[in-house]
């Protein structure tokens, strides 16, 4: 599938015209009501939202790119974005502006020009994402929106022990599927847990990620902290690099796309 | 208006007979989509959706008495409610049950079996209320549901000393008016403000709250963080009993019912 969802090129495929700028910015979002980041005709997402926002603001048919494209339900503290527009005045003002008439769920900042080779997704030296759990028996309607609800006893020590078998590069075919190509070949730079109260927080930094790598990773986690698997269970299903052998994916909401790092 | 809103009275209004128990519990909610605690008809209220609940499980019609009646949009992680019931099962089951029912943004728990002189409100000895600001010149869609964004500066040493005026026997009538009487006397406890990276945390606890109160001194208090006012200014307007003196209210998200405490 093309960059634009099979949409008609906008400002992004063009090459840069005079009074045309390059913008990179940072997003923040909660994705509970969007089917996602990337554009889908008649479905709410939030690149649908970025882009509507941006028409409203600039008169222009813009087209953004993004470093992630999470699913459905995945949440975002620092999604990073780019596109061209012929804004003139500060880009100061078109923040202000955007955030104005963005839904209250989304919110842009860190507005800054950015080289033409910024690409938000290959420029890319690192992703890191956490997944919260929340590890109490009841349920939580404070914590729902943004934490998986675990009610039985979890082996943190145990999971923490799995997790760190995810460091260094791996075929990582057994968690996930690549966006594109064959290469499930990644890089994880830190895999870790920290306990906040009931809350359960693994957080993950890798070069790139396989679609639902880190879901499907928390969810086989999760049949280590249960007793289900031994760590070294773990570190045989990881080197196998067989999808069928991890454990149930994780869903969505406990995850958010925390920050994107470049050079 | 009576206990029951105007309702014919239900189980919480008789006797306990034979084969009936009272029963107490804590409740936790998201009040954002509520109109409140307090049933209303037409509307949707945390009454409601826990006595809807209730009427489900047992086939009964209860009616539930409260610590606090929360106003729309305040939250509660540890509301307490009381109501009688003819269910003979384990009250674990009935938690169960209740849970299974209940909307994702309630939840019940520490069900347990209350002597007939309880009453969730007037045998609490004190309430504790959290108000949460999210202090950063950008709003958060992440935080936007249970903190009030201010985007301004604050001056939270200001606000402290101010805020440490509360404590003590006060007549608190410029912060709001008395649920019923006229007498708009407390004893406030603990009032402290506590920093988590741009979050503001101010928490109070006084045997008993005015309606709007909290919300009424956090809006002063913001005019203190903001150098609209003094220290002093603030305890003058405190000691004046007036409530036309009082800042705007702040808005309802901020707020949770943290805690209800008994001897």
């Amino acid at each position: 599938m093309s960059e634009n969802g099979g949409r008609t090129p906008g400002a992004d495929a063009q090459q840069p015209a005079s009074g045309i700028r390059y913008v990179r910015a940072t997003v923040e979002y909660d994705g509970t009501d969007y089917c996602g980041f990337q554009w889908q005709a008649d479905q709410p997402t939030v690149q649908g939202e970025l882009e509507r926002a941006l028409a409203k603001v600039t008169q222009e048919d813009i087209r953004i790119t993004a470093a992630g494209r999470t699913d459905a339900g995945v949440h975002a503290r620092g999604q990073v974005i780019a596109f061209h527009t012929g804004w003139r005045h500060p880009l100061s003002e078109l923040e202000r502006a955007l955030n104005a008439v963005l839904a209250e769920d989304v919110v842009v900042w860190e507005l800054q020009p950015a080289e033409e080779e910024f690409h938000p997704r290959f420029s890319a030296r690192s992703r890191e994402y956490r997944y919260t759990i929340f590890n109490q028996p009841r349920r939580s309607p404070l914590a729902r929106r943004f934490a998986y609800h675990w009610p039985h006893a979890l082996d943190v020590e145990a999971m923490r022990q799995a997790a760190h078998k995810l460091i260094g590069t791996h075929d990582f075919a057994t968690f996930g599927q690549p966006p594109q190509g064959e290469n499930t070949v990644r890089q994880v730079l830190r895999a870790e847990f920290t306990c906040e109260g009931p809350f359960i927080h693994f957080d993950i930094e890798a070069n790139a990620f396989l679609q639902r790598m880190v879901r499907s990773i928390v969810g086989t986690l999760l049949q280590v902290g249960s007793g289900k698997l031994s760590s070294a269970d773990f570190e045989e299903i990881l080197r196998a690099a067989d999808r069928s052998l991890a454990g149930p994916t994780a869903p969505p909401h406990g995850l958010c796309l925390m920050r994107v790092n470049y050079e």
